[in-house]
């Protein structure tokens, strides 16, 4: 595991380099035709992955998503009128048997379908019609890294070339090296949590996923009950289980979704949480027992894949201080089979 | 909290009484229309019967479905092609800011609109251009429960209407007398969950819905960190950190997720965990330390309107033997703004 997330910034730049030619042509042949809503279907890491996704299409493009719930079509049979519709499947392995079928299942139900999976021969980069190969080499731990990084950075450039533009931008050929930065910054204080049973993620917008990988790293590697909340949905009801040294992580990234989140920041101070903060403002983050300080800058519409790091960094190192197995986790295995 | 438990049966019937009229109107004007997409837009428990809903209008009506990211429109500002979607805002009190703003947003941009609110002279309920009542009188306990079952049902009538069907069917006028008998049963043996200070609760497909909501009660009234997960998601990674004694709460319900439930159950059971079920199936109920035998039948479409009543007497119960306050959770108001 320590090993792949510490590949993540000669992966993106693996993606920079190669993968735009691909997308490019894809996206052009989907802007003819016409795309009305876009359904993303994935599981674990991936659907984290399709939160992104999600804010990308909606806030950069205008498009409506939604999430794929792959049981309506492999447990209640669905035939959806997918006509207009742009169905993107996000698989590490591509050998998801759900959301293969929901990639299936919706080709024939008139959608325009893509995959993106890291196994270039994967049974899902051959059931759709677009596919989009992750070059991540190949990921040998079972909590997905270096996969969700990369999904991150295709679902960005996928977007880019669909709004009508012509290489990837300068913000995000910046990444590998801001990736460096980070992962060399390392998140020093894990010992406070070797005895925190649950925890509570928050952050808010494009890092919504962040928030989502980060409890799933934790509860795969480390086994602490780690539950993501938006900082709104944390506001409608379960805040009133955060009392007095409850474990909260705020992801506090840059942009139009910092102002919200400081204000979360406080209320949950005022009540005695616990916090630690993802977040690059050092006068905010030194008013909290822990954290990570962000030594770099970046537009909040990247950010997600930067601010992935540092959660990466507390499951794995929490994972190591508990004399866990972060690469194979209790029952878990790299392809899981739901259905 | 219990008296408007309790008072569930009654407003169901109210329901179906008095509410058809409005709903087969705007369904009628909306198939003229026609609707090619979804969004629901909804906050806390609302959002939660929008998972109800999603499964409704993509399985029965074959219509796919977003759920709205609020901050898409509030804080991104997202000008979104809404042609031939329907929004629908769903809000116990309909003075949700965010969810208001959806509704206001999404008129602009073309959508059709429809708000479901409690409130009848609610804000949200003059944005949009179509309104149901709840008609579940006034709901003062901070934590919502008879606003809850009234949304579910109000949504299946809609989508009923939607497919043609010309007024309510049997198998919701029989679930004013199916939900007495619910809530006649009880939860007994709350007791094994005074010092649980986690949990998690699962199920799947119509009633991943009833799965969040229980975890919902749970977290705002008895200060439990409950999480949901659908029994695939679980699957994917966050079944790691459940071990001996992790305390389970599996909403197993009749029909199509039955069979895939009850493989789940086997599996937590064989790593040891602490399972209660409610289920219809008394074999299997008793099988496990503990849960609620469901006494009554139902088709799955329309469980989760029954199946929501035994964890709202699993959060209120727990909240009293742990002498807190169901009513006034720490921290939380009747009407939550968010932005």
């Amino acid at each position: 595991m320590i090993r792949e997330i510490r590949e993540q910034p000669e992966v993106l730049g693996r993606i920079l380099d190669e993968g735009w030619g691909d997308i490019l042509a894809a996206a052009r042949a989907l802007r003819s035709r016409g795309v009305r809503f876009v359904m993303l279907a994935a599981r674990g890491t991936s659907d984290n992955a399709a939160y992104y996704a999600k804010y990308l299409f909606e806030t950069l493009l205008g498009v409506p998503v939604g999430l794929a719930s792959p049981s309506a079509f492999t447990i209640y049979g669905s035939g959806m009128d997918l006509r207009d519709v742009l169905v993107v499947g996000v698989s590490q392995s591509g050998e998801s048997r759900d959301v293969l079928e929901v990639v299936r299942r919706a080709r024939e139900l008139g959608a325009h379908t893509l995959s993106i999976t890291n196994d270039e021969g994967s049974s899902m980069s051959g059931a759709a019609e677009f596919h989009f190969p992750l070059r991540a080499g190949r990921e040998e731990s079972v909590a997905a890294t270096k996969t969700y990084t990369a999904e991150l950075l295709v679902l960005y450039l996928l977007v880019s070339a669909l709004r009508g533009e012509e290489g990837p931008g300068d913000e995000v050929r910046r990444l590998p090296r801001l990736a460096e930065e980070m992962l060399e910054a390392g998140w020093s204080g894990v010992e406070r949590y070797r005895y925190a049973d649950y925890m509570v993620v928050t952050s808010r917008g494009y890092n919504y996923a962040t928030a989502q990988e980060a409890a799933l790293k934790l509860m795969e590697t480390s086994y602490v009950m780690a539950q993501a909340f938006s900082a709104a949905d944390l506001r409608h009801g379960p805040i009133a289980m955060i009392g007095r040294d409850f474990p909260v992580v705020a992801i506090v990234p840059p942009g139009r979704a910092a102002g919200g989140m400081r204000e979360l920041v406080a209320n949950l101070s005022e009540r005695g949480a616990e916090l630690a903060l993802v977040c690059e403002e050092r006068e905010l983050v030194n008013r909290v027992p822990a954290g990570f300080l962000v030594p770099v800058s970046c537009p909040e519409e990247v950010s997600p894949i930067l601010y992935a790091l540092p959660p990466q960094l507390l499951a794995h190192g929490l994972a190591r201080l508990k004399r866990l197995d972060p690469d194979s986790p209790r029952g878990l295995s790299k392809v899981t089979e739901t259905w």
